[in-house]
């Protein structure tokens, strides 16, 4: 179902979808929110997940904490279900448009991952950590009910 | 300038920058237009570069087709003008919210990265490659003038 990339010009103008994955067999899937634009997450997907996207029209991922198939919102419930796949000039990233089915898609309970901001005019004034602003107040849903039992993919 | 990385509540509800960068030394940046909301481009930061993104609100990224900081502009002339930067919840992924200072931030020439999008009604239909259909239908700069010299970044 995928292209093989044969050139850069096949790469960049053709019209079949010719996916680059990294050594690790991922592309990574930048997902935004259809209704708003705003930027939810950053996933990977190997070729199975893109595969499974595509025909279901539902967001899979590959989960690197957990090294397994992911269908986004398989234990929440708050699935994605995909208006559009964008991809890029080298064929090494993809865009995701989706609708949210649930409040949230980030695991720490916000709408988005993306719930904080480096704060620039403190940042102007220098020394130690640039420090950060929150831009959600209040989480979306309850995280720790929500994915109760499944270890924390966040890795210090 | 950043925070260690001491305990997943710190790096998920702290409000101090403490970005994990990958086995390269990479974290990836997703960079959109302020304006708009489009996603523009997937970049990736080198710890140099996003200091000097925070310092001089210019984005800076590492180039790894040619292993060296760029700032983006610094042959096309179409910077960006940095307005927010955004971190997930583990922090290994950012968001830029830029102004362009030019027409466009993709090497081909079109305003962004994303000018394909995979035709998910054809995709239905099943065999052969996913096809695509162009979103841009014309590029926003004669790329081939604006880079002449330069060697394409994309890689097959």
């Amino acid at each position: 179902m995928f292209a093989p990339r044969e050139s850069v010009a096949q790469v960049e103008h053709g019209l079949a979808l010719a996916p680059r994955f990294d050594p690790q067999g991922l592309i990574p899937a930048i997902t935004v929110d259809s209704a708003t634009g705003a930027v939810l997450m950053l996933g990977y997907m190997n070729a199975e997940a893109l595969r499974l996207t595509i025909a279901t029209r539902e967001a899979h991922y590959w989960s690197r904490s957990r090294q397994a198939l992911w269908r986004k919102g398989e234990h929440s419930g708050f699935c994605q279900r995909v208006d559009a796949i964008l991809v890029d000039d080298d064929q090494d990233a993809l865009v995701l448009k989706v609708r949210l089915d649930g409040p949230g898609s980030c695991h720490v309970g916000y709408r988005s991952c993306f719930y904080r901001a480096v704060d620039l005019d403190a940042a102007d004034a220098g020394s130690g950590p640039v420090r950060l602003c929150q831009l959600e107040a209040q989480p979306a849903f309850d995280a720790a009910a929500v994915y109760a039992g499944l270890p924390n993919p966040t890795r210090v």
